[in-house]
């Protein structure tokens, strides 16, 4: 099976424990399915008055366009989603048609100081409604980023929690065919 | 009673319904109290890595410091929180014992194109429970855009829903009253 | 195509608007698919100390195996889920495997005094991730009662809240065929 | 400062842990504060055909009536509020002008399988908005079954949660001292 995964991480630091679960999760794929990585830098707010397309949005959106299924690496700032990941999002959203994300499959994985990023996870399945994404339901994978799961330069480092990530990318893969129009 | 209260808005968008709701709220204020709002325009996204914290930051936060109580103008994007209303409050809570923002009463208005932005408002509201922020229960303002309720400037045209206004601002001066410590 | 559907209304009243929706459901369904409905009358809450299961709550079991889908009306009760609704749903969670329910397809619908229950759906939907459930992102159907859209025995009169339902049940056979595993 | 507290446990079995956390919380109170347990095992589901109220539910809504503040044990079942708790808020919203519940003071506490019952009790905040109680935000009290912090019979063991437990009653007599109309 040939899949291509977009990897979105609410974080913009270069440390981000969330981004280090996206980089965990390259490492457990089969032959013929990648993982790339979106870069959210210089990606600015969405504001509907911006004519335009600036070239950081379509990049992303390019990579959106082209991705079979998403993997959400999603923080949790105070009990809710990282703006930065809800904000590609919602630039997306305005696509014609919804048509970079609709009706496509996507895995929710993150990390946090209490309750493994779970609060800000199912403010994220809300989005998806709206989104027609599917995420998966199980297994969830949420990471304390307290208990030392994870090096200084947010790698992970904790073989528990690599397996859960390993584990959600084959039951991705598996969802993802399973749902294909 | 004298009272400063900052009106912040989650739309970018120079003629936003949501900001209308801001300018509706003014007009509904007894003497001595103020509503200032907020300007987010240039404020980037919460970054960790970023050092020292950008002019534009913290002349909001600055006004977040001298305000005894909010007032979020809270759009819908995708079922959840615009950006930049979630950004401005991670940048806050990041401030040395969450002083700008704990233990201040709040209120809640919103305008969308379906169910009022009610979904996003509970998403708020669950922010405002790690934020300490202590947001009014009733009236929730819900606001649709379509109705024609705006203007094209954005502002509020309908009498039902600027008496909803009305009397919001006039609970929070009474629950802003009530709970000061 | 040959599927059965159990419906499953959270409200008890014998005139109830939700249960009215779930009757709208049965007359737009193709030949061969069923929608039979729960009784949930005589369930009692569940509890861990009640050895056995009581002969109410076995009957409705047995309906739920025998599903390959569920249609739940969702009315809202301060702003949260049916207690009859979520009551059955927990009965059938503690079955071996979570057999009964696990990876079946669901559509929700909802009729509500404001939004459309629109709020309790939404809780409804996090119960699904747990119960591993797929439930249809679109079309929702959040129906008021206030707006004179039922009659006196809760039966549905609006014609634009029906044609939602009908739009609703043919998404669901499709899903439902699609995700089979 | 006499202060009457209602505890209300979301959980039936006898040997709750849910129902430990209340008896827990009853030994960190000061002289003239009480904290009365309901009763909800003979409550029956809330239904608008049932004409006059059963003893039972008459019983516990006089407790509402005299009560000055609530204590919510919180159990999380598939990741929300267990019905027993929810309908006896649906019981008790129906009395004229909501009178048992608006504006009284709440503290939230819960312990489940995982995330310690979080999850659940977000969903109960959001009930709290629309009948008008005012949840303490802080502190938050979850606590894990499966750590051993509770003995066989449902009590607390574990020191550090039982502080949590008596730091939140004394946050919600100020709070409850601090709101009073």
């Amino acid at each position: 099976m040939a899949l291509r995964l977009l990897g979105i991480s609410g974080s913009l630091r270069r440390q981000s424990c969330n981004t280090g679960l996206l980089r965990a999760a390259q490492k457990h794929l089969p032959a013929g399915v990648t993982l790339e990585l979106a870069d959210l830098m210089d990606i600015p707010f969405y504001n509907a008055d911006i004519e335009g397309k600036p070239a950081s949005v379509s990049r992303v959106l390019a990579q959106m366009a082209a991705a079979d299924a998403f993997v959400f690496a999603c923080p949790e700032y105070n009990y809710s989603i990282a703006p930065a990941l809800k904000n590609i999002l919602d630039w997306a959203s305005v696509e014609p048609g919804n048509a970079l994300l609709s009706d496509k499959a996507a895995a929710i994985m993150g990390a946090a100081y209490s309750r493994g990023s779970s609060r800000s996870q199912y403010h994220l399945r809300q989005v998806c409604v709206f989104l027609n994404l599917h995420p998966l339901n199980k297994p969830e994978v949420f990471s304390n980023v307290l208990a030392g799961n994870f090096d200084k330069e947010g790698n992970l480092t904790d073989p528990k929690v690599e397996q859960m990530v390993a584990d959600q990318m084959q039951a991705l893969l598996s969802w993802a065919e399973r749902i294909k129009p």
